[in-house]
């Protein structure tokens, strides 16, 4: 295993005590003492940090939107592609060693990341977990602000014509979990109006509401 | 509206910025200026104070009793009793007011819980919450603790002769939602040992697992 301070730079958090970090990184099939008590903490610490987060940053969006941004922040999924990226598989303790085809790998290394989110709301409080999570999810903030504004854009051309209600449809899904695939198409009414491919639905609405709208201002040059 | 002076000694915080409170207790018949946008942060608040104070609480407990405890801490049933218990209907404005039968009467309250105990977590920040929290569930987490005896006295008999594993059952459930009955019976293997009636699971629960184990320390005593 290598040394946590590659991984204590990536998450930008250095713990005061350290065997919280090495127990957040223990799969149950390594011991008795493992992470899965900090997962059911983290998975809470997770949770207030993203609502909190998403509170300030949208202050007028709804409870329901909030909401699914915030499942969608949390999910399985993101939090999978968060630990690639730290690469917590270098670091997961278990028996077997973790491999790339190891059964379960998403949900074990999705569980680590809020395992190690606990460790460090546990050893330095909420606003150091809160600081973790900004960094982590940068990535993914920065691609929601994106996705609001192509798809609000292409909302207030529609609105400002009078035009029926946009519908955003997932028509297509596939590939393996880890690099699942993605197809979204917009309508106007029957209309498809365009059709795009990404990594994750609110990605693939992006996409398409930037075809759409492009879509539909040629056609208004046309007339 | 009464003063907000009583509501503020029974959940034993002070607002600096009483607007907050004010908001939190604001249903969205009243207006665009509602409480749902708190109420979204404050049920991570809960989550992360209920998840903390078990994890503290229990320190060996498995984190699937802990989800499970965790779960009927935060459950409607819970919040709308707590919110009965401040008197929380005397201080929410809505349109029409508040009745004794208003249509969602128990959603609502157990709604303007969480919306109070966001107000508090952004006016004092989450060690404030954390106390308010352990001040109104004061009743509930003693009832947890008084259940885990019960059951884990049982238990305990249960292993030390060692008998085969027990087994609770939910028999019956009756009456409406805020007074509803639980009856549960405990099992050993197909035997039973006892049942009780009780106004949650875990406190028939509790009460059935007392009467087995005296039922079973009798027929110790007549062997």
């Amino acid at each position: 295993m290598p040394e946590f301070s590659r991984l204590t730079q990536d998450i930008g958090y250095t713990f005061r005590h350290a065997r919280l970090l090495s127990l957040a990184l223990t799969h149950p099939s390594f011991g008795a003492q493992n992470n899965q008590r900090l997962e059911f903490l983290g998975d809470s610490v997770l949770e207030l940090c993203m609502s909190h987060h998403l509170f300030l940053t949208y202050p007028k969006m709804k409870e329901g939107k909030l909401t699914a941004l915030r499942a969608s922040l949390v999910c399985e999924d993101t939090l999978y592609r968060i630990a690639e990226r730290l690469r917590l598989g270098d670091y997961i303790r278990m028996l077997p060693p973790l491999q790339p085809d190891t059964r379960g790998r998403k949900a074990l290394m999705a569980d680590a990341v809020e395992a190690v989110l606990a460790a460090v709301y546990l050893d330095g409080g909420l606003e150091a977990a809160h600081e973790m999570v900004e960094r982590l999810w940068a990535a993914e903030f920065a691609a929601d602000r994106e996705a609001g504004n192509g798809k609000s854009k292409l909302q207030e051309f529609v609105q400002a014509r009078h035009l029926p209600e946009l519908r955003y449809d997932t028509v297509g899904e596939e590939g393996p979990a880890h690099q699942r695939r993605f197809t979204v198409a917009v309508y106007l009414e029957d209309r498809e109006l365009g059709r795009a491919e990404g990594n994750s639905k609110k990605d693939a609405q992006q996409k398409a509401a930037e075809i759409a709208l492009n879509a539909l201002k040629e056609q208004e040059g046309d007339a």
